[in-house]
């Protein structure tokens, strides 16, 4: 629950407001922070802030950067706490010149790499998993950068899509498994990656290909070299909730739209069962509108814009605590009024947390007039946390862990309740369902023998 | 073009931080600075500051400040530049007491007051229209604050609809033509003054009533008695554009829905002229897309969420210069790729102002595989400058001024472009011709008969 | 207690950088805020903040700043609080241009001054008694400025010395008592005024003359033209406590030097009584040290730095609280180690206002080693307040009008204490006691014919 | 050209005010930077700041923090670049927990140092040699801290004199040389360190001694335990320009009062020389005062305060840059008017650095009306540069090592000049010329055979 972006041209040309364009494009993937790195003299620098990609960073003054290599980052924190230092790119000068990286995704081994570097040496300034890539290539002092990378790699596990800037040399890398989605785009010589597709449209860029699972891209005056990780991973596992909630629907993501497996989901809810007569479909913004839409055109029900979003609040999920995240939705979501006055709402949201927005979905559209409430989910049960990247909370929070849908219904004071299957997920997106990782409705990890096994350290 | 909200809470309640939630309700009425007054020891408190609500003023701050009534303010410039010192409310402790002001609208007779009062020793703080009304109740130093207030509302001209407080009372008046919204809404012993209605929905407050032409409400611990200004307007001048673009569409104003308003505008324009053979409809987000679904539904065929907004950047009408709102369009509005291949689109807008904005919809959509592009506008052409609140631009640049309709669909490069009629309109929004301003549209403004005859100053 | 500066520039020269040289040379003279004003394109711009001069105002920002004519303000709070809003300069755009003001003084009519304003209208900004110079002009809006000022000043009573500037003339005036010092100077073709002749120096300006009190100095492309004020004087009241404390000492103030007049005032301590076998003379930093230099000279005994003063914290007297001031004193003076043991210790300060200091002194230098302490005080026992523009406290604070000098000996635990009379001060100083204010040693106020009668408001 | 100070409360009372005020203490030592460091849950924390000691750190915050141990540290660039991640205490958590250091001095092997650990992995986040301690500590992962901290200051060589923080432990280090002094101080139980001993009065502490060269405190609940380095040196080496110029005039260091040194200093050059008649001294203020006031005293002439400095701006040799430097000088002098008149000067200044003070001086003095200028310089010629921790230009900028005492009295213009002698700056300061460093003077650095041996990285 992070953006990425890169930026190298080999025309030499300035790309920093690129990448602040860019990150402003991935803003919806985390706006705790926003960074960029470049190096200039043989050092690297970084400018980063907390807060929206304008809060953090001044567009006219990176426009006036003359670095022609760039990454950048938005974070909503996964691993390390919320603070500045933590903030995104890192980056260290150690004996092989400059290196900074931009991470999405989240080392499952942080805390045994960490433990393994303090006792040769290392002092960590943050407590973000992403130093131990660092650390872990400044304890290789004679060993050119490209490979210290590779052989980092090869020492941690978990989900990672990464940009990486060393002296004049853009690296993109996607773990074996290709949890979070990672792109490349070109503009003339110039090449850009970024975590998803959409970046590229704002700065005129054309989207060329997904980087692959496993792959690791090396951009630089001569053009973009692709190499492989030596491990293989048994199978694929792009993260599903990706289609479901995080990606902007304007991208494409490892082949498949999301703005069609939204309205897919729709449509197999659906195929699920009939709308009652008189009834109105609406979707909870932003993620449930197309669902909603999906839903009534495969219907024949109309469609409604019934509940209004107050666009100068963030998104819901996004934010850090559970105060913040009540009080927010009573500030962000307004029903129209007159639009549900004697009618069976269906309501279609992307998914159920910990039911707190749900339950004052339904009290809201009820208090708004409608005769009955029907909350229909555009993806299975979230029963388990995710460990490759998403903040999701523990399984004692997940209100679909402790309660079967039936009391679920009842909790949230739903007339009916409704979601879909992980068949139906997957259909919806279009990639076989040994291609997607469905670990949080499923508790399908990575097991040890699959991940593990290179932690000789 | 402002917002403005006032709240008095008889019970004594600290009342600054539902004004904090009613502005940030209010925040696409102006984005350019927000303020908020109370009195406090019988002076008048301000704290203002620049961008959104949440930039310019800190929620935590203000839920600590005892003070049961309050006014708040939103602003985009209309007369004065775009300075600090003309951010709003403004106040003043003077002969009787402290007054402050928060002023949504345009007062067309203000550089003669200035130089009236300039003549009688006044000194100007600011450049705001506005002070003129503090400055002439100064110049009633013996005359009580509720009378002083309304002697100098018979000395100005033009659109007004204001929150005012006094040391203990909150007063709430409208123009005489009702030019811009004003609405009444309470909680328990609470009153609230609000633009909008859909600014009492967050708060926990129900909408009474709108407050109406050239009523004054004064609003203290006995409750709230209704005044009426000395003048009478001929007829009522409510401003048509607030339905087409301004409001929230959640908003009901002088009676009328702007939910339903914009999907009777979409309706009108499929009533029109028939949809051609495999279209899709989509809305310019996010003003255009009820007109648009409103469209499709009339129409019979499929709605689509064709363009995708960027959450993060304002709107693009609301931003003061041209630089920026050429680059902003770029930034914000991606085509989903993949919908529109093939397709004929139409595409829905609210208005067109300048020309740039649909120009580069209609090239945007056909880079998007579109193989027409019609567009259609939930308005009447735009062809007259407003003085009352809006700031368009002057009729030299207003692209509808200077080219006939059929010079501007070559212009922008659609394949066709449909308008629709004053009287559809009107119809849509659903009251008499009479009772709607639509001089933007068909130059029809107030003649100074109308307005003047009370300017002997 | 507070500094004004003034710069014309006849060929035009920018003049800022010179006003913040002017006013970092008149720091001693207030350290709470600092301001400049200065006129372009019909309006008059401002900029000021609280602190010092470096910190209130940015050096670099001034010199770009292309105005031939500014004035500037070091405040150190009589009358209005300590706000940002009551620092000065105070400007205004009215009726006849734009009017800057800074001023040192305090007007002794200026709450009759604000209640007679108030009931024509004006609303007052600050609560700053230089603003009611301003509002006056304001009421004559069809009186030219000059006329206009004049007209003001003889509404007024009271102390001042101030710097005006109107679109481009520079304009500076003295009470008719000539309170407060104020002193012309030159360097070429441009001239400047400043609270004292040191200020001259740093900007490599010549000291030409005082302005004489009851003199109206208007400066503009022309040159210096000399008016007077229609009121006279029935004799001249310059502050004699400049020379004691306030003062720079390589200033001089109406034609007697400052350094001269403490090692007089030293020289006088010193025939007053022979000092004891085996004494060192010190004198506390930095206003004592010179008529300890004084006093060690006449009396041929050994003259010691034997306190040593922290550089980086401000003057005692200058801070705003007894808490801040008391803690201060702690801060600020160590004795020098091994100095005073086993000496007797003749220690010299300029005045004695609360007695915290001078018992703490006491304790201290014993503490250091001294067998005796005798303390000498540069001037009479400080027994009433100053209504004429210093701070003093009122008289149940000033420890000298609540004990006789024995009394006040052992309350501050010195072996012997003496002052010197008001005769010794005046002949030091060099000028008759008919052209000295000495109010705050003997309560000589004006009394209200000399003042009045011009106040029929 | 720094300030370092400590402090541990046995009884638990909070520490960081003290800090805060023993650091304003030495606020003469360093102001470009000012930083205070405590350790709290095992962590250690450090707030820095730009700026004097006021504006880089806030009293009241520092009041509140709980801890009863910390350091402080107040800066003027030697190594590294002056920006804020270069300011002190620099800290870190590694294996064996949480270190701050705070560091007096310069090293003369910091790049050989940084290359032998960056070839062990290390990142530097600094371009201060002071960070070399603390990676030299993290690259003993399994050693217990003052262990490891003993083995680092081994491995180093040049000038330091260091307050260390551990978790729960305060150790004070000197070089063997005792270049640059530090002294222990104590109130109750509680215990303190600090560059001078001046700083010990501001928080009511007793100056016990000062720490030897070559040993090492180590301070916690237990109270004081000495330690040796394993290093003997070869002769002490205490810097005698602290005598002349860096410390405060009431320190006493390795045994001798700064304070009696400046006064022997002046009247050596009393005895080289008579003064002529109808001659005044005075001092450069604020260090050249002393040794003007023990000329004086010698010679039977009158002292004079004949050069006022303004005390708003910053001591001369501490500015960073030349542009500052000479501007700085026209700013901070002015010579009192009528002093000089027709007298001979006889002006006392601690050294000559670039001979542009010294320059400015005579022809300031001349100009002031003095027939003839004679220039007293209370040290000898500085000819060579400092490499134990003295921001003095190379060998080039130094005016004395690039001429003769004639061309240089000719260069600043002055009618005499006269230094002293190597032997009696010693003698005037009371130590051994074995066991001062006067390198600055006569080029007497240590030999490699006497600093080296240890560097075996």
């Amino acid at each position: 629950m992070c953006g990425v972006f890169g930026a190298y041209s080999a025309s030499g040309a300035p790309v920093l407001e690129d990448v602040y364009l860019g990150l402003s494009a991935l803003q919806h993937r985390g706006q705790l922070s926003a960074g960029v790195a470049w190096t200039q003299g043989g050092s690297v620098h970084i400018k980063k802030g907390l807060g929206l990609v304008h809060e953090a960073l001044q567009q006219n003054e990176l426009a006036e950067i003359e670095a022609h290599a760039a990454i950048g980052h938005v974070r909503y924190a996964t691993a390390g706490g919320t603070e500045r230092e933590n903030s995104q790119p890192l980056g260290a000068n150690y004996a092989q010149g400059p290196v900074a990286i931009a991470h999405n995704g989240n080392l499952t081994n942080a805390t045994a790499l960490s433990s393994y570097l303090a006792n040769r040496g290392a002092i960590f300034q943050t407590t973000c998993d992403t130093e131990t890539i660092i650390q872990l290539m400044a304890h290789q002092p004679s060993t050119v950068q490209l490979e210290a990378l590779e052989n980092a790699l090869t020492k941690i596990t978990g989900a990672y899509s990464i940009a990486v800037l060393f002296e004049d040399c853009l690296i993109a890398a996607r773990d074996p498994w290709g949890f979070r989605p990672l792109a490349l785009g070109r503009r003339g010589d110039d090449y850009f990656v970024a975590s998803e597709s959409c970046a590229f449209e704002i700065i005129g860029a054309e989207f060329l290909r997904d980087v692959e699972a496993g792959e690791i891209l090396v951009i630089d005056r001569r053009g973009v070299i692709s190499r492989r990780l030596p491990i293989t991973a048994q199978r694929l596992r792009h993260c599903s909730f990706e289609y479901v909630y995080f990606a902007r629907p304007d991208s494409v993501i490892d082949g498949r739209s999301v703005y069609a497996a939204r309205k897919n989901l729709g449509a197999c809810l659906a195929r699920g069962g009939k709308c009652p007569q008189n009834s109105i479909v609406a979707g909870m913004p932003d993620s449930g509108t197309l669902a909603a839409l999906g839903l009534a055109q495969e219907a024949g029900v109309p469609f409604e814009a019934g509940v209004v979003r107050n666009r100068y609040v963030g998104r819901t999920f996004i934010q850090p605590t559970q105060r913040v995240r009540e009080a927010g939705v009573k500030i962000k979501l307004n029903p129209q009024p007159g639009i549900f006055d004697g009618k069976e709402a269906v309501i279609v949201d992307d998914s159920i947390v910990r039911g707190t927005t749900a339950g004052r979905t339904v009290s809201t559209i009820r208090g708004a007039g409608a005769k009955k409430v029907h909350m229909r989910i555009a993806s299975p049960p979230v029963r388990y946390p995710c460990y490759y990247g998403i903040d999701t909370p523990s399984s004692e929070e997940l209100i679909a862990a402790q309660s079967d849908i039936e009391e679920l219904r009842v909790k949230i004071g739903a007339d009916t309740l409704r979601y879909i299957s992980c068949e139906e997920l997957c259909e919806s997106i279009g990639l076989p369902r040994e291609e997607l990782c469905t670990a949080c409705f499923d508790g399908g990890y990575l097991d040890e023998e699959e991940s593990g096994g290179r932690l000789e350290v």
